[in-house]
């Protein structure tokens, strides 16, 4: 059951739970309570996030385990002080809830959001793993594409005016426009810091200072990474997840999730395609850095190349099959298109879109991809 | 001065004015009490509006005059009832207030939203026109072009990821998101009606019979319509219009101003420049029904193809002036151009947006003619 309170996230008694403090806490809700089993004094609480950005506990129980997650007022980064709004945890429980109504059981179930502390009550995966520690070990992930390639088609095309009534989709919408401190990151992260001397900057110095010299008086690089910027200010297409890497991801042989949506926002689609693409060529490039011998990953190179034309592939069938068969938004109404000849118009628009998304997911991968270099 | 008091516009006191009613309740505000000078028994009052849609009130004093606009919860059209809300007034205030912020002095300043009322109280123009009318009897307003192409440039870039901070953008565009109603009645008539057997359409029967038909039967136009549709409802590029054809248009020889904003809200700019190139591109055809002889009407004719050529000409030059000049949004972060060959890269990529933007325009254009000819 979820509980959805507020907006306005972080009240007057908001305060960061400890090891102690969250058992009582939680007490307090049979939907965690009934998932735990026991009572709280059955209950063991670990800390386990890293405290820069947010406390995440997991806390076992005689029947289960479930993972707690805060958000902390401020981010420690590089020996500085950054404050961070407490409503991304807002964001973060809501772009679940979305994606899992959109996408069934690809992402952790949202047992509980508590506005006033800033609070998620989520499923607790395991066996899983993050992703990008598999990638860096060479761990295969039979799952992997398939799942991705639908969780993208879905949480996509469902939030879409494809799907979606035009004032159901605004009224989304409006409410991620208020994500802005998150957005703001992606923004000068992603799109302007590698191309300019930033002080969050970090790159392998001295090997590449003239690559990153280079970027920076590049004009129409610089142009062409700000014409997607324009894309990811303006173009509000779906609920993209928004930060949408192998660390976002959560792994085992025969499961695959995706978590951590705090940067959700209405915006361009191929930002979510192009940051799994973007990521999988690095993951591929940087093999060469785990090799003991060489050629000893080259399995594993052929592996994560295939994965990046099965995720576009299937993806692109998934969705443009989800459009013919469930497109009841008010984009594409339906009704114009129920003969022959305009169903083939239809098919070659919607041709357009796709070979027009693949272009978008292009330039994301190339931003995405120069960010994680020079940024 | 300017009173907003909220977007929950119409309360329980809310109240339809009568030209009897309506001096008492303006006595209240002191704002308009000193434009028109006296008091409340010496204004003069006149209901002008057609009733359908909004009452619309001159009131005169002593030293000046005023418009009352107020909306009316429902409009008849063609003899049908049909609920409209209240808050459209709420919209067309705010658009007001941002676009002569934007573009000073060319829509009617507002004097006075009250949310309560659902009512603006606005600047009297006279002796202007309504341009529609204008058109019909082949008047030339030699302020048009330069007006509604500064006006274009000035509302669109100023409310775009070009000129404001993406937080900034997002919140007024969260705001506007709740213009549904009123932008479900553009996605219908304009988009959608025209190609299909709507009891709304009216066309020129029998003789445009076959015409209606093959529209509707022609998938690769109905798929193009869509394709814009879905540009409408996704593209937030900046604060549109939303009816921008010579009906919201209002001009004596020696001034211009767009009035009547309601349909605002964000999205692409080309729809606002296609619906007023669409619109003198149907004056100009229907010159031949307003001559007395063939050839009667040639002269306006050049006039009103002129009119077409500039406004584009010089709207698309303002845009790039401003954007180069103005540039200061969260979109081309300006100090990434600020080297010789950056600038030149930023120039041709302005170049590729414009060429994007009048192909938007045209596509919009057409829509709009359609939707005039059809719907």
């Amino acid at each position: 059951m979820t509980d959805v309170r507020s907006a306005r996230t972080g009240g007057a008694d908001y305060r960061p739970m400890t090891e102690s403090t969250l058992a009582p806490y939680l007490a307090g809700f049979n939907e965690v309570a009934v998932i735990l089993g026991g009572t709280a004094q059955d209950w063991k609480v670990s800390e386990v996030g890293d405290g820069n950005l947010n406390l995440v506990f997991i806390v076992r129980g005689p029947e289960g385990a479930l993972i707690v997650k805060q958000a902390l007022p401020y981010v420690r980064l590089v020996g500085d002080s950054w404050p961070l709004p407490l409503d991304r945890s807002f964001f973060e429980s809501q772009a679940l809830i979305t994606e899992d109504a959109a996408a069934p059981g690809l992402v952790p179930k949202v047992i509980l959001f508590d506005a006033m502390q800033a609070l998620v009550v989520m499923e607790f995966l395991t066996p899983h793993i993050i992703m990008r520690k598999g990638l860096i070990d060479g761990v295969e992930f039979p799952r992997f594409a398939a799942t991705l390639s639908e969780f993208m088609a879905q949480s996509l095309f469902k939030t879409s005016d494809l799907y979606l009534p035009a004032a159901e989709k605004k009224r989304q919408m409006a409410a991620f426009c208020a994500n802005t401190e998150l957005c703001r990151i992606t923004e000068d992260l992603v799109f302007t810091d590698p191309y300019r001397a930033a002080k969050l900057n970090h790159w392998t110095s001295p090997q590449l200072d003239d690559i990153a010299l280079e970027f920076r008086a590049d004009g129409p690089l610089k142009a062409a990474a700000q014409a997607m910027k324009l894309k990811f200010l303006s173009h509000a297409e779906a609920l993209v997840h928004g930060d949408l890497h192998s660390g976002s991801i959560m792994a085992t042989s025969t499961d695959v999730r995706v978590i951590d949506p705090e940067f959700a926002f209405f915006g361009p689609m191929g930002f979510d395609v192009g940051a799994l693409i973007g990521n999988l060529i690095l993951a591929y490039l940087s093999q060469m850095g785990h090799e003991d011998e060489k050629g000893g990953r080259d399995a594993y190179r052929a592996w994560i190349l295939k994965q990046m034309v099965d995720v576009w592939t299937l993806f692109s069938a998934r969705f443009v099959d989800l459009w013919s068969t469930e497109g009841k938004g008010d984009a594409f109404t339906a009704e114009l298109f129920t003969d022959a000849a305009s169903r083939a118009a239809l098919a070659e628009e919607q041709a357009r879109y796709m070979r027009s998304l693949f272009e978008d997911t292009l330039g994301f991968a190339g931003c995405k991809m120069i960010r994680r270099i020079l940024g």
